[in-house]
């Protein structure tokens, strides 16, 4: 590649135990009074969040507590959080959960610090300038909120779901400990894993032009070959530490830019999947099942070598050097396989969604941002190709 | 690995023409006067140092120069750098080389906002508590300095050479254009890759009971499978783009502990090397390369599996699943291959350096710290392990 930037400050402490660590970094970092954040009643049930609150406690820290984040957080949530923040004189925010539970967190830290509405930055209106500092108690691998700089939040006035990556946007420090993953059910725990190998394969599909470096493309591939490997242990152990572990980190350097800059990065399976979870609250991990095989067979003319790459380096399918482009789909399907193997869906009907042609138009509408904006980096998708992609994916 | 921390927030800028950029980020990390600090006379040869000036100038920034860093950076040129930053208020100091100058300028930053003697803090007397802010323009891709928390200085009272890895040594960017390293002759070339490789190896042999994740192992063996291979393009045809990317890249990765913590790594190569060259002041990849067969085979016992798995995912040796220490051996001799096949040493006589029995005793009771100190995790090794693996690379 010849350009790319690579920044990924986050101080990360991973390994058993290290949630006790909590108290002393929110204090290196600067807290004085903390807001804690938190989803739904795993965090409670578990004793993790009495924890949190004891070990700030011992570290001389103040703390509020707000929990109730739900999966595909919504703006009304983080808007609750900056206010409290406000009133209570919060100066720091630790997340503690997942990837939904950090972009809120990381919601309020703009709010905060940012004038007007927030939702005019998630749309792109405004620029943020800045961020209260914020930490992460990791509970599920899957996101990659805890090191990368992007949060995503779902505004319940229509329904629109929308991303933003800021330079301000980073964790100070996230606390990774694989045991807090174990009582993560099974559907979650293949969400998340799908999420992760999204992450990678959307910056392993760069535009053609785009020059990668080899030690990129080998750390994807890696990556994706471990994170395959790991999903199928713990489908049947759920609490086989080193797999727990694999997958976490794994979590964290697919979104990270260790697997290539997110910039070059395709992102198209993310847009269309952020229209039907905006919609229908799914998985964002099944979302992007449902529809990566439909994206893939529509786009890989572009680029067919990219597909047979992919196919013999991380599925295993031998190379046939007189047709690339069977290869090429026999990948395709083997990833579709793989999906199918950990209870994944491979088609939008087996979220339990049945998608009408209206649908369709309004999801590519929206997704299209009403027919102004293009996706994609290996191919560009106009609202046309959006909707022959959800009616693919069907 | 039950426990690692992962912390590299270094701002990397990597790409063709990105030394255009140096004024626009030392202004954003808070620059106002500079201390340009830099090496021979390359970098005023090539012109960088001279648009380095310009866009400092351009940024509104003013500077002072310091050259005449040499390899294996010395304490008196640190201490003139301190001397002037002082004089002059210098409040950044950007190096302009490879990891010598970086090293040298890490030791300025200590030295302007340490109080007492720097080499106190180097001899592990006293602890760094801040350092001025740094940034890099790397034209040498090595020592991985770039990203990392380390610098190594010599002493020239008693020739002693010492590590200091601190919270405060990491520069806040660094500027990494491949082609500013097409000028670096071929040993020079090739003593960097060794280097770059000796970073990893020195975290791939981590002490017997430390578990490892399989992604950090797979991106460990890639990375030295990468540099392998480009090492040898490079032999050929310096001027190679996609090579010296691949190279300079995997210079950063490999010490940058996405290759694994530095914490749980063996490093008695690079304690043994630098004992050789704060002595005979010879390129530290060189001396690595010089030593590490002869590491290799004094310690291999202690876990052949480890050496086994080196020798079948990096270097291409066929399994032999009846004699595995065998296989080790072969994987070692393999490497020590590779090394001659770039024209790198692999006993110390070919350093042109005529070991004695009093040398051998010299270096190990400094590199022993007068017989204080055990070095290596693998195998933790005294004085007089250290003499026998002098001995045996002779």
């Amino acid at each position: 590649m010849d350009k790319f930037q690579f920044h990924a400050p986050t101080r990360i402490v991973f390994g058993k135990a290290t949630q006790e660590q909590v108290g002393t970094l929110c204090k290196e970092y600067g807290a004085h009074k903390v807001l804690v954040h938190f989803g739904g009643h795993s965090a409670e049930k578990s004793g993790l969040l009495e924890l949190v609150c004891h070990k700030l406690q011992e570290a001389g820290l103040t703390y509020v507590l707000l929990g109730g984040v739900v999966p595909n957080p919504r703006l009304s949530k983080v808007l609750e959080g900056v206010k409290l923040c406000q009133e209570q004189g919060v100066d720091f925010i630790l997340a503690v959960g997942g990837g939904s539970v950090i972009d809120s967190a990381k919601g309020i830290a703009y709010g905060v610090a940012n004038p007007g509405h927030l939702w005019d930055y998630y749309s792109g209106e405004k620029k943020i300038t800045a961020a209260l500092p914020l930490g992460a108690v990791l509970t599920i691998a899957a996101a990659g909120s805890e090191m990368s700089n992007c949060s995503v939040l779902t505004n319940e006035d229509g329904w629109l779901k929308r991303g933003l990556s800021t330079p301000f946007g980073y964790c100070c420090f996230a606390i990774m400990n694989p045991e807090l993953t174990y009582t993560l059910p099974p559907y979650q725990t293949a969400s998340g894993c799908v999420d992760i190998m999204v992450h990678t394969l959307e910056r392993y599909f760069t535009a053609p032009t785009t020059q990668e470096l080899d030690i990129v493309d080998r750390i994807a591939e890696d990556l994706l070959k471990n994170v395959m490997r790991n999903a199928l242990i713990l489908k049947n152990n759920p609490q086989n530490y080193a797999a727990r572990a694999e997958i976490m980190w794994c979590g964290t350097l697919s979104h990270n830019d260790t697997t290539g800059d997110r910039n070059y990065g395709d992102w198209s399976c993310h847009q269309l999947e952020h229209e039907l979870s905006g919609k229908w609250d799914i998985a964002h991990g099944a979302g992007l099942a449902a529809v990566w095989g439909s994206w893939a067979r529509y786009v890989y003319r572009e680029n067919v070598s990219r597909f047979t790459q992919l196919a013999v380096n991380v599925l295993n399918v031998p190379n046939n050097f007189r047709n690339q482009e069977a290869v090429a789909l026999e990948g395709i399907a083997a990833l579709e396989g793989f999906f199918k193997q950990i209870d994944m869906p491979t088609s939008i009907s087996q979220l339990n969604i049945n998608l009408t042609e209206e649908d369709i138009q309004e999801l590519a509408y929206k997704c299209s941002f009403i027919g102004k904006r293009t996706i994609g980096q290996f191919k560009k998708l106009d609202q046309t190709d959006m909707a022959a992609i959800y009616r693919a994916a069907k």
